[in-house]
């Protein structure tokens, strides 16, 4: 068969990757396991990969890391070496890498070693900090291409505005990683660098769009990473890989440099924030160092509103969302909120249960709201490489409206959507309800390509609310989490989602929970999920 | 003639403002001039009218209102009475109410005054101030017209947050204020309750939208009014009245309970704010009285960000914008702004000139997202009752495209929007501007019908900045502010307004000028405006 010309285009980013993964930390033939080994997450901790120190370095946290490097204890060089040695293994087993980027990494890490043999100081709250980033987020004079073939052309003329301020604050960037085709995958495939698996279980999805971000967490192929979410392509993720990671409120992160398509589409927005692989608090770490230094004053739609330092207490209410209604959570997710209601009522937390309110209204407006035109724009893309549509893109697609909406169907939609904020915060006020604890997903991580489902994470998208996530300590196992044979679809999406749970299809995927905050209250939201992480992890 | 079903629509709210006028404040008859009195602002002064004492409170401040009822030296019925008097004197003269709402503020001014008896405190920092109200925002059980017939029959089920918040706060609604067809005129006249015309001179508009606001301002009816402004509509009637008005930045005030053509519309948008009879430190009074009440907690898609306490000092650049390079502004305009700028410079204030940016680009954007649906919206509201479209209306509806935009056509032109406003912003910074002073409006009040052109302001709300207004202390003279007689205008649009001054015309109309800050630093610009108002005027 010849070799299309998409191919040819696709081929060159292969190459690119292939060529910039650092040769010197890729494992000698045969010390990695074959394809029959399905989880790999701790597979550097068994088989002596990376020495003693390099281990310790790679499961600590961002926090302890500076704080380390500020002592003068570990060198940023000696940071990014293991970090990146950690990714290139990562990368044999998970493909979630785009690109490696390992010279420019330990080039800076040993300029900030400079600095700080020369000052005694560190250059920024994230002094030596790798950071693995999402492809779509533009890095200067590299390809971007979202995910689209069409797009290999496109090579970014500057660092996103985000990268730029990361930078400032002392992180590196050491890797790029992976993405779906157009981005509206709750999975990780595309024409370009192919399929990202997950680390706990590699016959699974590592969930999207940042899904390179969600296996690069998992796997630990740095402290933070960078993704964006519209529908759950933080969240999914890092709950997919046993990982953490924030959506914060829309207009707070900076967001020039990301490149989307269907740029002035402001119905739903996507946001962009952190994911990270062992702590809560790296995300507010993360938050800070962008925010203390007043992106809104670069890029002037930001709300211009600083970065509180909040203290967390228990004294709030969280409500436990059991169920949105419409599709049944599989028994492992019931089993995780079953848990953590019970470690946070011992704790003293006062929980309540939560009644969602109407969120077939919430996912008739976002899903309606995410291709106003009939995803034209994002088909044409597609078409413009000919590249095949996956899927779960013509999956995506068909979300929308056949024809693109007129102006005034999209102006009643965002006062739908006005009116369904409203209303789910009054009901929040109402119940005295401060946060919600939720599913993130129908289940743990889906088999590839089954990511049907959005509306766990997208419901707080056309909410708005700020949204962490974070790891309960429970793994899915077939022994204890099986089938409920008594439960009774109420729908055929229902039915649809209740038949992919085949429990030892899962087995060994990590249980993590979805914790919502009211619009704007992103520093109270991750306070509180700190707070209610290390109860549950506890 | 036969009497026309929309005429009989209108008549309904002819008799409610009849109705409501309170009767015992109309001078008998011959006590007011008749029209030959041109310039009526300070009638009550020189007429007997009011009291010593009636006089004394309507030209104080809020700010000095509130002090003197806090120190029991003001009951706040007598305030309210004197309000209530001027205003319907006002009345008389301007026609600038649609409904007086007499008997309430009296009754609330008695429980206030009974409540500050009982406790010796103040309900909130707006205790016992009488605020006008442009007619569109909901008073509860009441019409809310808009300016358009067919919408006569709409009754608000409950007060707009924003007067709830301000209630609260302690002011009373005393008077409702007039308004233009379909809101968009820099005018004040309607098929309802007519033509609302200017203090200073009656043979000049008021401006508008908040044009009734602007009379109420200039007559001093009330110490603060509130309008809306999505072109202009609080600044210029602010401006033609030689009064005070402030445009926050978007989503800082609450807006439910406001009623617009075109909800959901969200491309360029509408914003309520304070106007003032005497000062700028009211407005600031105004705001904080409101979003000291988190009111993003009422109205959840506001930004939750406090009223900062900011203040003023004289450590900042202002630049001059002399001319937007479109449409050269009269000759009283160009005197304000000199005068100005010798006072601040006399005072130590910094100032440089500014080059405008492409205002005919922010024009293109600004005016095609006016209406996006080539004003379809509004031309069926107009038509639904059959009422005459006023030509100013057609004026602006012809802004449009003559066709709807399509979905991408409205995406580019936000995308266009975001662009513009980070340039402008970089710009500013760029040459060390904090904020610039530009005229108003091309000229001082204009004749009624005659205000077509809206880019002075309307470039503040497309860039989203925060923009106050204040008078200089000057008027036009005809006898100083001669035609540029060397001026060549540079197109046919110049040549539309350059043709509109004839001096003797503007005799009397005061001179204010328009004082815009950076996007979200809406209190740092009123703190400054208030400096600069007050060397200004001094």
């Amino acid at each position: 068969m010849a070799i299309e010309s998409w191919q040819i285009e696709a081929n060159k980013c292969k190459e690119i990757l292939a060529n910039s993964i650092p040769k010197q930390y890729v494992p000698k033939e045969g010390v990695l396991p074959g394809e029959e080994a399905i989880h790999v997450a701790d597979i550097c901790q068994k088989n002596g990969l990376l020495s003693e120190n390099e281990l310790a370095i790679t499961v600590s946290t961002a926090t302890d890391l500076v704080a380390k490097m500020g002592k003068g204890v570990l060198s940023a060089e000696e940071v990014v070496t293991a970090f990146l040695k950690r990714a290139t293994i990562g990368q044999q087993l998970l493909n979630f890498a785009t690109e490696f980027m390992a010279d420019e990494a330990i080039a800076r890490a040993k300029e900030l070693d400079t600095y700080y043999k020369e000052t005694g100081k560190l250059v920024g709250p994230l002094h030596g900090i790798p950071i693995s980033v999402k492809e779509h987020i533009g890095i200067k004079g590299r390809i971007c291409h979202t995910g689209y073939v069409s797009w290999i052309q496109n090579i970014a003329p500057e660092d996103a505005l985000l990268v730029q301020l990361l930078k400032k604050a002392g992180a590196i960037f050491h890797v790029r990683t992976n993405q779906p085709q157009s981005l509206m995958h709750l999975d990780c495939q595309n024409n370009i660098t192919g399929m990202t698996v997950n680390p706990y279980n590699r016959k699974l999805s590592p969930g999207g769009s940042s899904g390179g971000e969600g296996a690069s967490m998992g796997f630990k192929c740095a402290p933070l990473g960078i993704g964006t979410d519209i529908g759950g392509s933080i969240r999914a993720p890092a709950a997919f890989n046993g990982a953490y990671g924030f959506r914060p409120t829309a207009l707070r992160n900076p967001y020039d440099g990301i490149i989307l398509a269907g740029e002035g589409q402001e119905s739903i927005r996507c946001v962009v924030g952190p994911l990270a692989s062992s702590s809560v608090e790296d995300m507010d770490l993360f938050m800070s160092a962008v925010i203390d230094q007043e992106p809104w004053d670069l890029e002037p739609s930001l709300v211009a509103m600083p970065w509180k330092r909040v203290q967390g207490t228990k004294d709030f209410t969280v409500a436990i969302m059991w169920d949105d209604g419409i599709v049944h959570p599989h028994p492992p997710i019931t089993r995780g909120l079953q848990y953590a209601k019970e470690k946070m009522q011992a704790a003293g937390i006062k929980v309540v249960d939560w009644e969602p309110l109407d969120h077939a209204l919430g996912w008739d407006i976002v899903a309606t709201l995410y291709f106003p035109d009939g995803a034209a724009c994002q088909r044409k893309i597609v078409a413009d490489s000919g590249e095949p549509l996956l899927p779960l893109t013509e999956w995506a697609f068909n979300y929308s409206r056949p024809e693109a909406l007129t102006i005034h169907e999209n102006w009643e939609y965002n006062a739908k959507r006005e009116k369904y904020r409203a209303d789910y915060h009054a009901l929040m006020k109402a119940r005295g309800v401060d946060f919600i604890l939720s599913p993130t997903y129908v289940g743990v991580a889906p088999e590839p390509g089954a990511s049907h489902y959005w509306n766990y994470t997208a419901i707080w998208n056309i909410l708005d609310q700020p949204t962490a996530v974070f790891p309960t300590g429970l793994f899915q196992d077939p022994k204890i989490d099986k089938v409920e044979s008594s439960y009774v679809p109420r729908s055929a999406e229902d039915e649809r989602e209740f038949a992919k749970y085949v429990p030892e299809k899962f087995e060994g995927a990590p249980i993590c929970l979805q914790f919502t905050g009211k619009h704007f209250k992103d520093e109270e939201t991750l306070a509180a999920a700190k707070l209610v992480s290390d109860i549950i992890q506890a």
